[in-house]
């Protein structure tokens, strides 16, 4: 089915137009998928789609590759210049519904895991979710403080790996302790120099790494709940590394 | 001397507006330093600087810490407000010489440097710059394509890491094969999976890492001119690593 929108008023114009707020995601609960790279992603990760919007020319560009069973509605340009985020959007859109954190259970959990708390740039965030696919993990959490995954700058940077691995928002006690009663390490971060180099522990099969806040590092409340917490040794005169960099370096190390 | 500077017609005023432009910066040869954060880190680093500028209320918070030898100038906040890149300045800056790449010699460059061919996002570029700092790398050079060193993006993201190590612009042809005609390893960094895996080269005291364009990669020429190439093997599904992640995960592995 192909609709044809051609007023700006219409009822599920607004739905979209409101999906870059929390509470349009939640009165549809649903989010936006904008781009054709991120659409193609949800495609060919076989995600439920709840719609697919976009103006004549961009859904006549990649009609055989829509799926058959998803309703598609064809915008205007004008109407589509009105949706997303992005200022110049490409034309093409999808709704999906909002993840069930309630499906994903810490105490079944398998593989590696990052953990991020109080993780605040969205950039950021959605690079650590896409470094997490590339280096083999099994899923992120997005602990208390961290900013929402459907936040149009967390979806650009994550790149589509919200379709390979799992995305979870919880609270990272429950997620922390479930793994250590299951004997699976937790390796906290820490800005400490005093903390264990992160060279110094055994590459992980199961188990999760906590990142913290880009100025305050991880709680200190969490820190305690960990196996251990490690360090990035800094040679030069830098400060600190940026978090997705960290991330990255210690993943690489520990699991990819 | 701490001058009062009162009117937005100020030559001087002027001149420090225009050095958020290419054309700005030749004509007084000076780039600016926004944030106490950056002017502090070039006063520690004890570099050369041209001026001070800041409302008097930042001015005196850190009267103790401002170099006796450096014109100070005191800015009404309107004024203050119209200079540097930020919508909210802090209200404090500071003016240095532009770099002497004409001061560098690549054959006589000691310890590992990092190689930018082409890449474009300041966040990134700065990110690397930081990393490489904190890996413990000599310096960096950015090569032809690569967003300008001066960018006030890329200053906030080196977070003043160009005062602890060497940040240059050069040709890289120039500078891979005066680092191969000494010997000295230079690993260029490839998205093809027939490449080197990058944990199977020794370490490095002495040489280069190149890092590419984020979309393409590195030069094909400048490939061919390199010792080896280097892939990081992705074990997800993940299309690619950010190129700030991918560099920070190589550099640590043979440098830091």
């Amino acid at each position: 089915m192909r609709e044809k929108i051609t007023s700006g008023q219409n009822k599920r114009v607004k739905q979209w137009r409101a999906l870059t707020s929390k509470k349009g995601r939640k009165a549809t609960q649903t989010y936006l998928l904008e781009s054709w790279h991120l659409v193609q992603e949800a495609i060919k990760a076989q995600q439920p789609l709840t719609a697919i919007l976009g103006t004549a020319e961009q859904l006549d560009r990649h009609a055989d590759e829509l799926p058959a069973d998803v309703d598609v509605f064809e915008l205007t340009e004008s109407i589509a210049n009105t949706i997303g985020d992005t200022g110049t959007p490409q034309g093409i859109f999808a709704t999906a519904p909002l993840t069930r954190d309630e499906d994903v259970d810490p105490a079944m959990a398998t593989g590696v895991w990052l953990f991020l708390d109080y993780v605040q740039d969205p950039g950021n965030i959605g690079t650590m979710v896409r470094t997490a696919d590339a280096a083999g993990l099994a899923g992120v959490v997005f602990g208390k403080g961290t900013a929402s995954r459907y936040l149009p700058k967390v979806l650009r940077s994550m790149q589509g790996s919200q379709f390979h691995i799992q995305v979870v928002e919880a609270d990272l006690h429950d997620w922390i302790s479930a793994f250590t009663s299951r004997h699976l390490p937790v390796y906290g971060t820490n800005l400490d120099p005093q903390a264990k180099d992160y060279r110094d522990v055994p590459a992980l099969s199961a188990g999760a790494i906590v990142m913290g806040n880009e100025g305050n590092g991880m709680a200190p409340d969490l820190q305690q709940m960990t196996t251990r917490n490690l360090y990035i040794p800094i040679k030069g005169q830098a400060e600190s590394l940026n978090v997705a960099v960290a991330a990255g370096v210690v993943m690489f190390r520990l699991v990819g």
